[in-house]
């Protein structure tokens, strides 16, 4: 029933729109300045009867979705990690659109199935992973929608093969454990929670206090008084990239001590593993080597839009080992033979959409040398303001730069509370602004400003304006601070 | 780094080789006919280094990703379930991208979380649910990836209600049960494995051999059974619209059943859903007052391109009380005040898209009536298909005709040995020739045809030219069979 002409109109209209609104979102703050409600006061509630103009929905966009949206493509944007979404991926995600295949099985769509395997074995070697990671050498990697559902899946294989086996039928038993450092991504103690472990079994090691990084000491001692206890270790989860300061746990170490006690060793490097294609960034994964399972996400920093995690395996068998199920409909002669990969037992959902359809549209876009040129890009400046408020008596480094991740603190010289106190104020006055936005994170007990550079149009000249923004709510805040210690 | 004005031409391109793409579709084979490893073959292992023309990149899609793609949105496509990846879906989506904004909470995309706020309010009353359903009411709806996704997050909520809160620290403690009938949906089964409950909490509940419905009466004494036993009913799933033969559970008397036990009752009626969209289709839907959840996928019928499945649930706190999990770096002040709903803690990943805009472009691009009209359109043409079968000897309708599912079997007159065989074959032949997808099933022990029409594209005239597909490889196949019983 579609009207392929209308559909033509309608589509140069809407790639119109978007440019529009890229061209305009720096003018536009950061944040809407909207209520809980504001939208849902201003949308219909009953659902459209007739077809309406494109221009009315286009309409709605521009006086309804736009006013009250998070701008994440902003180029002002510093908050959490930056949601790449290059006009490159949107491309290839329409394309996905097009074609509309269904890829839970190789037969459902053989190419979806072998591009995914190709652009995963090719990413590898781009990031310098170790062989064993391809399908090539008995490994594979698969796109998830997340680094969440990545590590839910590793966390199932894990479970399965820990147990030899037994899981399958019956299920957990209460003495699995899963390490994880105080810096590591909830993701994990989410995981945990949905394969029915409970909180009880995450095991929360010690990081460094100056570097944040998992002490692997406290691992080994964590791992082996389990193991003594009659617990099993079932997953270690080292992380490259905490989100909290961008912290790289010492993988080597951290792989060695769960390989140790047969824990499935899995690295998140959701952030900051693409980086590693920039051969200056590639120690970053180091140990790597030694680990079942990394995965990193390429709708961070990567220029394609949400959603698609890249995970990789060391074998190819063990995701499917945890979570193939074959009702009859779905059995066919390519899967019977076991000479296909068949995604859906790679994930959880049945259903996969042609993810990898984006990431090649990137590649197609910027090549590997515009993937590059991106990152480091924004690495040379988050060093130039780490440098500047290196300078400025009136800020402190709240840890080392990482790659493009700047944690900042104000120095009031009245002691860590009003320093926090007015960390804070900094970062409120900042977001109040609609200049820019900034989320903070807690180490220890201390209050800190993240400032994640990485967005698709920001250039250096908005890392200037914010560290004005910066100094100008300092100055202020700094007035008002009272001289003395709190 | 993006080039807008290159995006522009890119985009217009884009559109117009879908527009191409569709309009072709009709002289491609359904179904490749390509060996494991031949699309592999013909890509470079290598990534791209440096940018290469658009038309490179559609270049490869017309000679290696077409000829090797299975076409969902073929006409003639009639496996599985249909996925309705309709053009203006498409464009809704493709603003998506555009937008590039994250859902996972209401402060980071205010937009986002209220828009899906309300389009699930109007579908709640567009399907004529109980208004229990909506946030008006103190339940809610939201968008999952898929159905699979969809059950796992209630059999989540169901372990958290059923354990009154103790399976969030201690996870699961081997006394729960999950409550299905043999024509239930794998992804169940699957829900439970993730959820570590062991393949055997699953209950598998007899059906009636005609309708192919679960027997109420039989889930009644399993339940009791469990409870004298010791063990804890947690989720009883009803399904509306089966995948083998479209059966519809009575829904209401396993409510009552699945309540009586203080179990969690859900509806998973991905597939036949929403064609109670249609009045005379809502009866479909009876009894659903009495569940806690009810899924089903604008994806498959409701010309919305994968992925998007709708989830409501009659209590709006039971999925945030399973899954929340606040990091310090996530809290905000309209979280804090518990005045908005965050998404994130209604799924399993953290990070989401704004899938509700493909939602809201179908219903700007064809209305309520477009759809009503798109799913009468093809429940008549099986109808009419049904009608062809009942008045040749050659074939059988294997069960009644569910909405627009028609399942048939051969008659060879040989009996059922034959028949399956048969019926295979002639499945066979018309796959082969490309000229139509047929998937099978099976019930009890015997091989059926299942015609699923729903296709965005699919008109009378694709389901005439398959029945003279079917009717020429059954005289085939007939001519070829034994005329004594097998």
């Amino acid at each position: 029933m579609d009207d392929l002409e209308e559909f033509r109109r309608r589509g140069y209209a809407a790639i119109d729109w978007i440019i529009e609104y890229r061209r305009r979102l720096e003018e536009l703050p950061v944040r809407p300045a909207v209520d809980p409600g504001w939208v849902r006061s201003r949308l219909d509630r009953r659902l459209a009867e007739h077809p309406q103009p494109f221009e009315t929905l286009l309409g709605d966009l521009d006086r309804t979705i736009v006013p009250a949206s998070t701008h994440w493509q902003h180029p002002a944007f510093f908050g959490y990690f930056p949601a790449n979404a290059g006009v490159h991926s949107l491309l290839g995600d329409l394309l996905s659109g097009g074609l509309g295949t269904q890829g839970m099985m190789w037969s459902t769509s053989p190419a979806m199935t072998e591009l995914e395997q190709v652009l995963l074995d090719g990413f590898a070697a781009a990031l310098g992973l170790d062989p064993g990671f391809t399908f090539a050498a008995g490994g594979g990697g698969v796109i998830q929608d997340s680094a969440s559902s990545a590590v839910l899946a590793v966390l199932l294989a894990a479970l399965h093969r820990t147990s030899d086996g037994a899981w399958r039928t019956s299920g957990v038993d209460g003495r699995e454990r899963v390490y994880v450092s105080t810096e590591t991504h909830s993701a994990v103690a989410k995981a945990v929670r949905v394969a029915g472990l409970g909180e009880r079994a995450l095991r929360i090691i010690d990081v460094d206090q100056q570097t944040r990084a998992m002490s692997p000491a406290a691992l080994e001692a964590a791992l082996r008084a389990d193991v003594e206890a009659g617990f099993r270790p079932v997953l270690v989860c080292a992380t490259v990239g905490t989100t909290g300061v961008g912290a790289v746990d010492p993988v080597r170490p951290i792989a060695r001590a769960g390989r140790a006690h047969r824990a499935w060793v899995h690295v998140d490097a959701a952030w900051a593993g693409v980086a590693a294609i920039c051969p200056e960034h590639r120690a970053l994964l180091d140990g790597v080597e030694s680990a079942d399972s990394i995965s990193t996400n390429a709708h961070k920093w990567l220029l394609t839009a949400f959603d698609a995690s890249l995970l990789w395996v060391r074998d190819a068998a063990a995701l499917p080992a945890a979570l193939t199920i074959t009702p009859e409909y779905l059995r066919n002669e390519a899967s019977d033979a076991g000479t296909v990969v068949d995604y859906r037992d790679w994930q959880v959902p049945l259903g996969r959409r042609f993810r990898a359809l984006k990431l090649w549209a990137v590649l197609n876009g910027v090549g590997l040398e515009g993937m590059r040129a991106h990152i480091r890009g924004h690495v040379a400046m988050a060093e130039q303001l780490a440098g500047w408020a290196r300078d400025d008596p009136r800020f402190a480094l709240a840890a080392p730069p990482s790659l493009a991740l700047v944690c900042l603190r104000v120095v009031t010289g009245a002691g860590p509370v009003a320093d926090d106190a007015a960390t804070r104020a900094v970062l409120e006055a900042v977001n109040a602004s609609g200049a820019a936005l900034l989320t903070h994170a807690t180490t220890g007990d201390r209050y800190l400003i993240r400032v994640a550079i990485g967005g698709v149009a920001t250039e250096q000249r908005h890392v200037v304006k914010l560290w004005e923004a910066l100094q100008a709510a300092a100055t202020t805040v700094l007035a008002a601070t009272p001289p003395t210690a709190s």
